[in-house]
């Protein structure tokens, strides 16, 4: 067997970009992992939170999986590691089967870690991305936008300093009023001048900045530094004041060091437990990621390959199982923060990890009086970005259908938690779909006099015969629809005694499945009992290519006409008449 | 509130016929209900023994129900009662919950009747017919004839007189192997001579009857009494020699006397239990019943009403729940012979139901000595004709994703059971059928030199331009697409700098729901960073005034051309060249 070498650069795109690496790049991916790594010092510990792990494997699954993702993965500019959506799905999963806080949760996290890259490798190797399409936009949309919201009502525990939980909207809020009476002040005013400062960092600190006489560039970049600000301040003033002392919570000793070696759990059971909320997390985790690579891949003219993400996101949450971490994926915000810090290859990434992998080594100590409700605070602020509701107006003005998917998909999540609510949300996209194309559009249609066009008889003036009637399906046959057609047809001639001809005009037909194709032979067998001829018109060439392989054209008692004038002059004229 | 009398009509189809009886209709429905009866009382006796139930109920579940159906029904040839299939899936749903024999057990299939029959009616009344197309054809095909193996397989324990249970085909031909040494001889005896004679009946009876004189009509009908010639020699038979004394199981004992007023058990935990084999059943049963309703009245220039064939069936079972019955739907063979026989209008079952209850006051006695082996052999040979793997090479030579229906749905109903069977079928068609459309037929088009037509570039010699591109998708642009066409239009600009122009050509597109819409505008906007203009030609008219709706059209950075002519004209024309 030959070496192929395609195969070996197919899967190790850094291969092909590493081999014109040179000092500019290195510069530019230096500076972007500089800005990206201050941004996710915060995150990293914040997700974690989220996720209800130690503060630790946030950084943990900042390093390795990063590595991991520079050299399987095809984007130049995504930024890999824990993320808003995955840390809560990490926790409503996890959550099923142990308690918070335990050594078996986190065992449980990094499993399905392990698991969910199992998946997404095999999806990357048999090529199986497209699975990623049943997620439709609307129900990805409304999906996000509820979980920013139960992320969001989640983290107002810590502002308020009170404990409480739950999977849903309800239960959460249901549990912070139930404990409204830990509420502790100094944590409150903690939380919500945190908020109100990253708030203002997001919206006001730029044009500050640039009013200031910062150049546009420069005052954006820092204006990302601002939750490290935040950060700072609150963990000085709980140094300086020992705020613990009076009931504020704080993240306390975090283990100093590299990342451990760690192994998932190899058990059956467990794995069947977790196995479908690997797959939620795989593809939404894989969907998020590839959206955003996309669209700033088009911006350089550059081009991801989707099935090789999946190998490299797959990778990254082999790393991130084996060295102490929990389910990554590509993020939104940083990898747009990379990008536009100048990040031009994936070593980027790379960098990132080094400058986690430091922070680990020699700053974990500094955040043993980080109060907790500046994480929830960072948390807050960065979800309700992902809180968009236009999705509802936009599909409500455009499609009814997409509208109820969204609308499910939004209420479902609040109410039954995320994974029932995206499930519900991919079921009722198809459901509606498969409705939609039972029932197509089928038009009885005539000659638009003095030209070889044809028309649907309710909306236009066209000539039509008494004894030929033309019918045009504006959808491919295919099983779901088959009947309807068949019902449409036999209400069509059993009104009318008068038919002789029906022709099935078929330019929109992309498709004719095996049960459309019985269908059809029923009809066919079912008008010759009546003595009525079934035709066909403007077929399309591989539905014919595949009609050719059946019965079906010997069986037809009419004929296939090329176009449908032909069929009208060869059935209907002379004796045309104005309906 | 005006009375409505359409409404009332609607669902009372019986006030439509029931107006215009007479004379002539009566003798009609007589003479076919007279032949139905002598065929139906050993099917009835036969399925209640393969639904594991006592073979009294086989007969009620052919009164009541008969009489509701003539009722709500709008077939005029439908034979309903019960049927081999939907037998052999109560069994396997029933025989999860209780044992055999028990009192749990009837009350389980009785249950079982009560579910279905609202599952039913709900599905009538909110006309949710159209979920039935969901099951294609190679799917039901499929599952038929498995189910037709299973049945067989199932009922040669009987032959044999050994005892065997199971509910796959693995686990039923193991337990028979394994209690061969049971083997009875006479049984053995009067289930082969019994299998071998109904075989005879069925393919040598009526040519043998024309033969010797008989008009063909009269020799067909005579045919059908076949079984009960078997039933009543073998009878006879086991009464005069003391068979049972010598092992061979017989009916014994069954209860003289109408149907008792029964009623389900009324129990969330037993419904949940039982809900989705319900929803299985009912759908099975609607599809076959109304596959062989609809094939009669086309023959007859007659309609039948599928939402309100729904409420027909769903009177019916809940009729065979309040008279000790169990699910019941139109059987295929039954329905024929009522059809072949005279039956003009729904009172054709009201009078065999009249004949089933005679039989149950009268005939029951008679019963008693009847061989159990008999009705096996009455089971084999009626559900052997619905073996039929045609289905395999027609989807073989035609489709092979619904050959893989049609396999899957085969081995998974023989090796796992009919609920997985069936259940794996429908989720694959349904699959298989999203993952096609996922991946439309793309081509690139240019114009056919001397006409306005556009074929594929890779097909014909046709003119194009290296600054326009025209792409035609012959697919409806909905999620499962809208990424693949992404993909596509990204690598086909990423190869070549010198386009200038997209034209996206959409004849065959149907439809374009919201992800896609979101996918245009994503492309057109990536597009617009590249320099390149995007336009649509051909677009249908209900697409059109969707995009009205969106704001898609505004930010479209090219044109929208009625005809793709139109659009080479404005943008390519003069400097045509030859690709």
């Amino acid at each position: 067997m030959s070496f192929d070498l395609n195969a070996v650069r197919r899967y190790f795109p850094i291969l092909e970009w590493g081999s014109r690496y040179n000092r500019d790049t290195f510069t530019n991916d230096g500076v972007a992992a500089l800005i990206v790594t201050i941004m996710l010092i915060p995150q990293s510990l914040a997700y974690a939170l989220l996720a209800g792990l130690p503060a630790e494997m946030g950084l943990y699954a900042s390093i390795l999986p990063l590595v991991a993702y520079a050299i399987f993965g095809t984007s130049r500019a995504l930024a890999v590691g824990p993320v808003a959506v995955v840390s809560l799905m990490t926790a409503a999963s996890v959550g099923n089967m142990a308690l918070q806080g335990t050594a078996e949760y986190a065992l449980a996290a990094i499993t399905l870690a392990f698991l969910s890259g199992l998946i997404l490798l095999a999806m990357g190797l048999f090529r199986l991305g497209f699975l990623a399409n049943f997620l439709s936009h609307p129900v990805i949309a409304g999906f996000i936008t509820a979980s920013g919201i139960l992320i969001a009502t989640s983290q107002l525990k810590h502002i308020l300093g009170v404990s409480a939980s739950g999977h849903t909207l309800f239960e959460t809020i249901q549990s912070i009023l139930g404990n409204l009476g830990q509420l502790n002040v100094i944590t409150l005013i903690i939380g919500v001048s945190a908020t109100a400062f990253l708030f203002w960092v997001r919206k006001g600190l730029k044009p500050f900045l640039i009013g200031i006489g910062l150049k546009p560039r420069m005052a954006d970049i820092s204006a990302k530094a601002g939750p490290v600000v935040a950060v700072v301040v609150t963990t000085l003033a709980s140094f300086a004041f020992g705020l613990s002392e009076h009931g504020v919570k704080i993240v306390g000793e975090v283990p100093r060091g590299l990342p451990p070696l760690t192994l998932p759990v190899f058990s059956g059971e467990i794995w069947a437990q977790l196995f479908g909320s690997a797959v939620l997390i795989s593809i939404i985790g894989f969907v998020e990621s590839v959206s955003v690579a996309q669209t700033l891949a088009a911006k350089r003219r550059q081009r991801i390959v989707p099935d090789q993400e999946l190998i490299g996101l797959g990778a990254s949450n082999i790393a991130a199982a084996i060295s102490g971490g929990y389910p990554v994926t590509g993020g939104f915000a940083r990898s747009v923060v990379n990008f536009d810090a100048g990040a031009e290859t994936p070593a980027a990434g790379a960098f990132t990890a080094i400058g986690i992998a430091l922070a680990a080594l020699f700053l974990t100590p500094l955040l043993y009086f980080l109060p907790i409700a500046t994480l929830a605070a960072t948390i807050i602020v960065a979800v309700l970005s992902l809180v968009d509701f236009s999705i509802l107006r936009g599909t409500w003005a455009y499609s009814k259908a997409d509208f109820a998917a969204v609308l499910a998909t939004i209420l479902l999540t609040l109410g039954l938690g995320v994974e029932t609510g995206v499930s519900a949300g991919v079921i009722l996209s198809i459901g509606l779909h498969l409705y939609k194309t039972s029932r197509p559009h089928i038009a009885e249609v005539g000659l638009v006099p003095g030209t070889e066009h044809f028309r649907n008889i309710k909306r236009h003036d066209v000539l039509t015969a008494p004894h030929v009637v033309t019918i045009r399906v504006d959808e491919s046959l295919y099983f779901a629809n088959a009947r309807f057609l068949e019902d449409y047809i036999y209400d069509r001639v059993a009104d009318c005694d008068e038919i002789k001809h029906i022709i099935l005009m078929c330019p929109a037909v992309n498709e004719i499945d095996h049960s459309a194709l019985e269908s059809l032979e029923a009809i066919n067998l079912r008008l010759k009992d009546m003595g009525i001829l079934l035709h066909l018109s403007e077929v399309k060439g591989p539905v014919m290519d595949r009609l050719q392989k059946s019965h079906f054209l010997q069986a037809l008692t009419g004929q296939v006409f090329l176009s449908q004038f032909a069929a009208i002059k060869a059935l209907e004229l002379p004796d045309v008449a104005v309906s």
